[in-house]
């Protein structure tokens, strides 16, 4: 059973994940550590949570810890809070990519499960959480073979419970998948930003260009972690991405309009399957 | 002093502006001539225009009409709505590409002048409009030294009468400005929908993919029509975007994280200051 659980780390996603717990069970004890005392003190006078302090004091007693630090501090987090945590604690990263973090916590498969919601905003902080944010989104689980059965199952349901979504994959599978639709869009995003350099295309530029480009308001700290821990597969998905624009452009050059015409219908009809209006 | 003002098309951009005309204006008598009678049923029974009818009865009586036809339509549809107007009327079009326009109806300048609305959505049709879509839009102007500046002037006070902005420009520098914050968008995020190629991509695509592929939505017609009408800053802009993601790629394969953190961060700050949040 579930009645502690803590936070190392409470960013955009570990505090609307601490929000929506708070929401769906307030019996719950939240705890939470964080490098910055300001945020710990705004999540205790709000309460989201209930206790704050050092490691030690805040996974001590908790059977679920979400280690939601950013990528480059991940490792660490996890190999400290499996020391001072219980055996019976189930400890969850919440981390962009996988691969990395999953290889170098092998040792730690008793406790640690590799974890990561798909959700966010282009925005940062506890600031900017809230627990709409997780509204059915995708938790994926990046179990290891030898994981506890018990625990998985424990930290399924706990997951289902807040309204997500669960779904298993290998760390790999999951690496190359946010490669394809969370990375390099992102890195789309910031290159597209740049065409808008003369003061006509930024006086032009409305919601479309505000949408496409959303996601490059992100902290560019993230960008640099997963470009580097999941190198391979984003410049394969990044190669992807040139090869359908040389494809565009030279469909457009040749003005080839009947197999343009037949590929931006395919593309409209494939995002429409993914997201029905 | 407008009293008629007459639609040409009444699809997302046509419906929206006659929505938007009779909120603010009540006073008003709107007309309507579309190619589908469904559309003129549909707009005269909810009250957003007083009269539907062939181009002539439409026309006839207008101080102000917009051609709100597909870009393919646009040209023929000003020719024919210039013999049937009277001569104090000011004829607008809508169309996403001006250059080419522009150049054909010079020997109409006495009533046509270039327009267009910078606004949308990834839908398409009278029935997705909606009078907010055009809220705080540019919408520009690409007039001929020869426009009368009465009929210019007339014009632009209408527009912002109806909470929009406007700006002049030249049919060329327009359609370079949108060739990169509207066209290429676009065909960038039909290229990034084809990066969602396997099941877990498409399972675990959440709100960020969304919103970076959301103009992938919008009419292949549209696109096409864009990439013909505007192929030189298409091609152009294509190439640019491709060399942004060349240079990013290279950032990535060579561990230069410094250089690549600086330029992400200089893309966020570019994109806050386009859209401060």
């Amino acid at each position: 059973m579930i009645q502690n659980v803590a936070f190392i780390g409470l960013g955009l996603l570990g505090g609307s994940l601490a929000k929506r717990i708070r929401q769906k069970h307030p019996g719950l004890k939240l705890y939470a550590n964080t490098h910055s005392a300001q945020t710990m003190a705004l999540a205790l006078s709000a309460g989201v949570v209930d206790v704050t302090g050092d490691l030690e004091t805040v996974v001590r007693e908790a059977d679920l810890i979400f280690i939601a630090t950013p990528l480059e501090f991940i490792t660490k987090s996890i190999v400290q809070t499996y020391k001072k945590s219980k055996p019976e604690a189930i400890i969850v990263d919440l981390g962009s990519t996988k691969t990395d973090i999953c290889k170098a916590m092998q040792g730690y498969a008793d406790k640690f499960i590799g974890g990561h919601p798909m959700a966010g905003t282009e925005k940062t902080g506890y600031t900017n959480s809230f627990p709409e944010m997780l509204d059915n989104a995708m938790f994926v689980l990046t179990p290891y073979k030898k994981t506890p059965k018990k625990k998985l199952e424990i930290l399924r349901n706990f997951i289902q419970d807040l309204d997500m979504r669960t779904t298993m994959m290998l760390p790999e599978v999951h690496d190359t998948a946010v490669a394809a639709i969370s990375h390099v869009p992102y890195f789309t995003a910031a290159a597209l930003v740049g065409l808008a350099d003369t003061s006509e295309k930024k006086a032009l530029a409305a919601t479309g260009f505000q949408s496409s480009t959303r996601v490059a308001g992100s902290d560019a700290d993230w960008g640099v972690g997963v470009a580097m821990t999941n190198k391979k597969a984003v410049l394969k998905e990044l190669q992807h991405l040139q090869k359908e624009l040389m494809l565009i452009k030279k469909l457009i050059a040749t003005d080839n309009t009947k197999k343009l015409k037949l590929m931006l219908e395919k593309r409209r009809q494939h995002r429409l399957g993914m997201y029905p209006q």
